[in-house]
């Protein structure tokens, strides 16, 4: 089972309006809400691979019974610790393109926090790998996913995240960084790896074992790149349970990424064009560091 | 007792953000909830002026449930009618000044519809002036006011909206009507009175008994207009239902709103400033129509 951890859960809620314009007062044309939060969508591209996967994180509040309530209409498995706090919302404001809002979420306490730990201890003796994704709510110290890493047991571990967060994980030496190339730079850390990094419409790039390679996507791609790295995580997940070479690895994770690209949601990709994208994908070893 | 009106209740979220940007990602440094809707703030002004009120109007799911918490925490008289859909949000994103996404609110289904005008009708009896304030959510029929009026028993009716179910109010012929300017200019109607229009920072004016007045704010103010109707109906359901002559409720209503403009958030008044204003308005009858 391929674990997922989302810390900062969030409620996705999408306001399609005419045109945004600063200032002004918009009469949303329609509403949608969707569970949220990059683990829970690197589940979702799990399970619509068949892979076995498990959702955990903190949840709480009224905005934490929306999400699980999307969760189980969507028949993904989760089992989310609960807080006392109010899950966040991320609000995303379309016109003809999207306007984001990420609210910050809520205060994790001390106790929550230490139980949370006990919960996921227990969880990830059941699984091969634990994917830790996003940010990390208020209340939290910068190394909680470093503590995680260390409470992981023998499953291997990927972290997807950003800022001081991004920077302790590095510390904590997981069996992969996937963070995007200005997260990385944000932090001013030159990690030696493993590391494979997003550089967005350009592909991505793999260091491990002292070797580089560098994987460009088959086509300029036009779509919504908000899952893309959530699509390469789940990916790189399954290559890193399976011990795939870094090579495929990074192939997979460049396909499945741009198949992400052409779907409309967050967490879902457009499978044939996976298929298609497998076999064209180019990878080519490089010297290191970049 | 005043009875309020608030069909489409809102919970009013407000995001602060560095600058607003179209097209980007934006942190929401600070997210604040509070019970909305314009009856609501009708209320809130009404009874911060020592007047006994009561909201009503339609509520439901978890943000439903989030409103009446934050009324009960206001201490704030309510009663309202529980619905299946969620009570919509109305988010207001400020940096130096605020963008509002308005939701359109829960589809109301018709027994529900039918019910409310029961529960509308008991509580109306013990009213001695209803203000039904706002839009009508999604499902009910242009005509709901106009219906209401109708079962407001010896209540007098202030009815301040826009658009169809404004229209709609006019032939129901109630106490007064209160829009703004420019939502009554929409309708293309020309009432006969009693009517109060409300025109900004140029202040109001009224047509009644055949008779009209003009009435300017005593300053040029810059704040917060949100709340500055509501304030102005709340101190004109006081002049309807103490009999005050139409000068002294237009005069009422100017200083009222005028200090409503001083403070940060819709349903508060500045009651000092309220107090020097009243002396400072200046009301005169000029010739009808205008």
């Amino acid at each position: 089972m391929i674990l997922t951890v989302t810390l900062n859960l969030a409620l996705d809620v999408t306001y399609d309006v005419a045109t945004l314009t600063r200032h002004a007062t918009h009469r949303v044309q329609r509403v949608r809400q969707r569970a949220g939060g990059k683990g829970v969508n690197v589940s979702r591209v799990l399970a619509s691979l068949g892979q076995e996967t498990l959702a955990t994180g903190l949840c709480g509040g009224p905005t934490g019974d929306l999400v699980r309530k999307d969760l189980h209409k969507a028949g993904l498995s989760h089992a989310f610790h609960t807080i006392s706090g109010d899950t966040r919302r991320a609000v995303t404001v379309v016109d003809d393109d999207a306007t984001v809002f990420n609210e910050p979420g809520p205060l994790v306490h001390p106790a929550e926090w230490s139980l949370f730990q006990a919960h996921f201890t227990r969880l990830a003796r059941s699984a091969s790998v634990v994917v830790f994704s996003g940010s990390l709510p208020p209340g939290l110290p910068d190394d909680a996913y470093a503590t995680l890493i260390g409470l992981a047991g023998g499953a291997k571990t990927i972290v997807d995240t950003s800022g001081p967060a991004l920077g302790a994980a590095v510390a904590a030496a997981p069996s992969l960084l996937k963070p995007n190339a200005r997260e990385l730079a944000e932090t001013g850390l030159s990690p030696a790896g493993p590391l494979v990094v997003s550089r967005g419409g350009e592909g991505m790039r793999a260091m491990a074992d002292g070797r580089c390679w560098e994987a460009r996507p088959p086509e300029v791609l036009t779509g919504n790149p908000t899952g893309a790295g959530d699509a390469a995580a789940a990916a790189l997940a399954v290559a890193l349970r399976d011990g795939s070479p870094w090579e495929e690895a990074l192939r997979d994770a460049v396909a499945l990424s741009a198949a992400a690209v052409l779907t409309p949601v967050a967490g879902a990709v457009d499978h044939a064009a996976y298929r298609r994208f497998l076999s064209k994908v180019s990878v080519k070893e490089v010297p290191c560091p970049w």
